[in-house]
């Protein structure tokens, strides 16, 4: 187990506190709580520990990632349906200024025509979606590589 | 090192041979090789092995992808600006029904705004942007835990 | 008086609240009060008890809708100004998985053209609006026939 | 049985002679002359009398409408596929000045994007949609409520 | 110092909270104390009280400004990234009935094409935007000419 | 008096030369002469020397434009109906560098949905509508504690 | 009184049978009877005779057309509602080769923005709307005057 | 001459009937009897006897469509103008449940852009234009080979 | 020759002043010249003194619409180019308060997209268009007949 | 057996070659070979001899389509996803100047919205989509009989 | 130096007078009139007299090109914001029939969306872009050469 | 002849092969050697060595412009159809950072609608359209003046 180097706050948007009960077809059948624990696991095998917050009010998404700055080193954020709608957290991700990475457990690009659009992309480094609970575990991933990368100075992806 | 159960083709579009001297502020420092390598690497630390190929022709990808099935356990694919306006590449995905993860090295969701669209979203089953060279190791994670749970019959996500 | 065999939840969204005080030439002079009462009224009259609650909220109305599972059998909802513009909403509504019903006092689609487009409208099984306070009357019923039609494994509308 | 105050005219556009027989995953099992019969009872028992109009023709229903004016006191109408094309069909309803309720079998705003417009609408103080042969029934007793609040000048949806 | 003769609500919308903290070369240095204290200032001295609220809930800045009705002459609104977004915002605004006008810090109509569309803009009486803290202190000015001119059944603008 | 400090121009667009007599129900009762004395005492009250330019051809704003270069420290424009399409104003604006603010009597985004989008708004550092003559001396204060904040290095809004 | 040397074809389109009777503040108070009557004067003034013809059905609308081919010399067609839907029509009035001029008694580019595209404006010589009645003798005397012009092999407009 | 096995009814519609006669550069010089002949020819060199009917009256054909339930194995259709515009023929042929073929004279996708959106093409099965008199032939014969397909249980396309 | 009741003003806008030499085949020969006589000709005939201006300047055009304010009763415009594009000009027919037609030699519904919005049409009264210099006349009439039925309180089109 | 008259090239593009393995529930169980062998015994029946061609590549299209000038009297193209997206295979076919037709086995008007548009329509004389293979026979059917009209002057669709 | 055959017009429109002053890292530091010097020189090198004009009034350019009709051979433009917006230009430039080349300082092209579509290119026989000063003798050469060829009935670009 | 001091690749696209045998009242009659041969000498006129490459595969023109990186100064490009439509090409000609000039022998700015976006435009520093062949030499004396501009430190434009 490495020392405990980086903070993560994993958000997780509307609806997702019903995960492993709703439309299992398209979400999976993994419990909120399960995928916290999986991504509290992988982060801890790589040095970091993981806050979790889930809520389905978009201002108190937004209140917990103020209350995320200074505080942790970046985030994960699946904004569930807020992701298609909302400049508020598009404006709070920025304002944060913590490196952030959008993640899915579905796969937005091949459903309806409106879920295409995320609002909140062009302020995040990167996105993970369409592995089911893995999203989060890939993007946590994603995200403590590029902590790493910026820390030495050196690009990600090419560390042995 | 686990014995090899699957094997991954890592198909890269136009201009990815220019990897490391193109843009490298949007697109990182890593040469192509050296994300083959590290993808290399990263397979056969989860039982896969992982062949690679580039092409600036739709039609080579095309080939290569039709070449694929029956001999390959899934896809990894960074289609570059070919995912923007392909048709026949989606169609060629879905025609070889292998799993198969869209990767970018940048992120496309916040450039400019016609590289929203993904032609080949549809025919995936997830996707991974924004991680530089790390993008294509995290697809390829996800698709190998994709293929995993298949196989046991699991869904993917809550191994430990 | 027949039986109490259902229960269902009338939701109402943002600035209902004021109804009976807000732009009465448009939303008519009864208050969430009165509307409450007659919609009791009405389902008592045909065997169901009726649970209301209003929040300006987007949250709330979630976290209302979340709790309702398994402890309502359908739902009707005036979602106000979120109607044309929470996602979140409409995956919720999907979440639940209860037999919803849109309703408006005003007729939507005879107004400004933002409100032509209902953004909870694919989640739900039926829609009223236009009738005033009555339009929470229709709506329950309608979703009171469908419950019943279901429940004796007929079709709707042929009822005696 | 109240006294017969009211006449109501019942419009169906193209296509819904079949009904019973058409697509019945969408549109139900009743056949029109059902649909007719319940519509009657319920306008009865209201105190209304009930006549029903059906043709494939867009100028028959428009000659249909005219030959209402001064004749009916309001219209029920389920324009068919002509909901979303007619513009003659909206200028007929203005031009009879009767107070018109548009009715839909199916959820129209769940369908094809095509069906989302309701030419009409602008013209129609109100609609019901999705309930299958009930939506003609509850579409009668919101114009009749309707009716009967205008008569005695109080608003709709208080009465007892 | 003039008498107290108007009280008006200032309203902050999401993210105003990090005002002097956040992206400073958009949105300035002022903190949300120093614009609220300015404001005061500057309603004091034309016979103003002030009172302020901020939130990142939408739902919130509803019930605060239903809590407006009856107790302030008029309303100052920097809606955030929900002036682009909130329907029931623009509702809100309508159902209380009083003067508002929208602020902006920055220019949004200078800045990316959502932000063009302010979708409370056509239930305000006018806006200010582009001049820092100084849009408030503008804006508030703005409202008590208002509030003076139809006082005294004259125009704005032409008091000496 | 404070001395005069900076000369600002204020350039009205076509038509507003009949104000006082055209739409007052939109534009008010002010005269262009009276809201040119406005603007000249409430200039004068600050240290601005303020002179005023009105024409019906977008020419001749350009050529009024261009000689205030190194003229003037500052531009108000209310550029009427010019303001939502005239890509040559606005290149004219950004070719002067001057810090340019716009203004209108009514408020544009309340209007005709051509009215929303302002051709010359990239242009300016911000915007006052809604006002009626007042939008003029609003938009001159916000001007000047713009001009003053840049002379003096602060920044605007908080100055006591 | 001139010699009859054309004969010209009036169409009326939907509910234009209801003229004097329908919104009259839109569509004025003369009744299609006494606008026959006024474009038979007018026709006979200029040596045409007019044949009138109204249907609320498109298909008897292009019957009539069809039958009008070499029977008279040019046509006047008022084609209400369809002038913005029918296809058909447009395609009639091409097949049938005969000058044709569209008309309306109100002035549709300033109404609704679905009549501002008329279907059938491509098959048409020219097009008068807005004057009520008189639009049809303005269009009647348009047509005679075209084809005076063209039998003489001289330009209309230039005759004394 | 196979014995008749197939019965098809050929539906043209509005404008049809002047075939020969209109815009020859587009339609051709083949007359609407010469068609059925020909349709007729065809089709009993396959076994099929062949109805054709006609009308310029939208209401018409869909009457028709009804009448052939159960009559006819299989529809061709050039409903002309309506194809760009009627959603009341879309929904006829779904209502039927026949085999349906799209057929047009020109090639509708290399004309007016409103005419490359065919309305009833999703009810359809296959499409054939742009062969003048041939397309209806062509039609028919895929028609046929689809019916003789589906009798056998085989595909279509490799009969010998 | 009646007495002279009327006062009109004939604008014509950028490049009528080339007519009879520009594009005959679009805008036949008649010159500019020879429309005035025309125009002042049947002006005369019915009681109307009627004045032209020309000019290529939205400015001067509107200038001169501005100058003819209490000194006209009426105007017709054929805006060349400037109809499609010039809000300012719209403001200026509303502002003068006269009433207004639209005309056009061409056909503009009929050519190009960009010719089918006419900028200025909701602030006229009625338009004619695509008789050449005839429309012009015809404009005048319509517009003379308004002013009559307006001045003797009846309606335009029925009299004798 | 007729002589040879005519030799047609069938030109097929991306993924074609995977017919019959490839989601036979859209594009059916013939594989390319049977087609083939199919269009080769319908063209011979009716003197024909015809060539074949697939390829993933857009380039190699375009250059067997040069190839083809002077050597083919016509051609019929499938051209796979390329329909949709690509201009340089439309400027390909008017560059040869021969008669071409286009096919698709399915029925892309009834399929997903980006597969309506077809990019190669306006070069192409016609097109026939649906039947499954025989799609290629029918559309060779369409080209030869429109060869041999042109050969003898007269015009297709009338023959015996 | 060659003898004059040629006249050639150099119309600059609005804000061009400032360069070499305005927004050099855009439109570069040559001044007007060493544009128009270097035009000249351009011109006399190839027997082309130039004349150069500029105006920031669209009214002004449109009379110069009046008067250049049977007075130059050609015209070189650079319409600077009114190439995107003025139909006025467009007329004026197809009125004069003279052939026109339209140019710019910078590549609008790889700028704002709204200066991607020219509003006279349909009127121009070509244009040149994106070469600062340079772009203006370019054009004219072009032009020289367009008139050249045309002169001895060649085509232009194969002269040695 | 001066000494080679550059040497310029020109790259052609599809169907260009075919140029002065494929639709010459568009593209003109010299062949591609012809304007290959033009080029080079335009190019040795001022000390520039002209390579040419054609090919009518994406794949391989972006291969070429891959090799040119590092060995050519510049780049002349008439992309032919895949202007429109290769986001591929555009990130080719990003990715090799060499000067790129873009041409076209015809107007697309003046043809169908779907040629006024140019795909490749944004990577480009200019254009020259319109001039048949010699937009090549055009382009290129562009691409040579801007390189000598740079070369010197001086702008282009002002040299004599």
């Amino acid at each position: 187990m490495p020392p405990t180097r980086w903070t993560v706050l994993v958000l997780h948007g509307p609806n997702l506190n019903l995960l492993g009960e709703r439309e299992p077809a398209i979400y999976g059948r993994a419990t909120l709580a399960e995928i916290d624990a999986a991504a509290a696991r992988a982060g801890a095998a790589r040095g970091a520990a993981v806050e979790s917050f889930q809520s389905n009010h978009e201002g108190a998404l937004i209140d917990r990632l103020h209350a995320a700055r200074g505080a942790v080193d970046g985030v994960v954020i699946n904004a569930g349906g807020l992701t298609h709608t909302s400049v508020a957290l598009l404006d709070a991700i920025r304002a944060c200024g913590l490196p952030t990475v959008e993640c899915h457990l579905s796969h937005p690009a091949a459903r309806e025509p409106f879920r295409r659009r995320s609002r909140i992309a062009p302020a995040c480094l990167g996105a993970v979606s369409g592995f089911g609970a893995d999203s989060y575990v890939l993007a946590l991933q994603g995200l403590l590589a590029h902590l790493e990368a910026r820390r030495v100075g050196s690009e990600p992806g090419t560390t042995p």
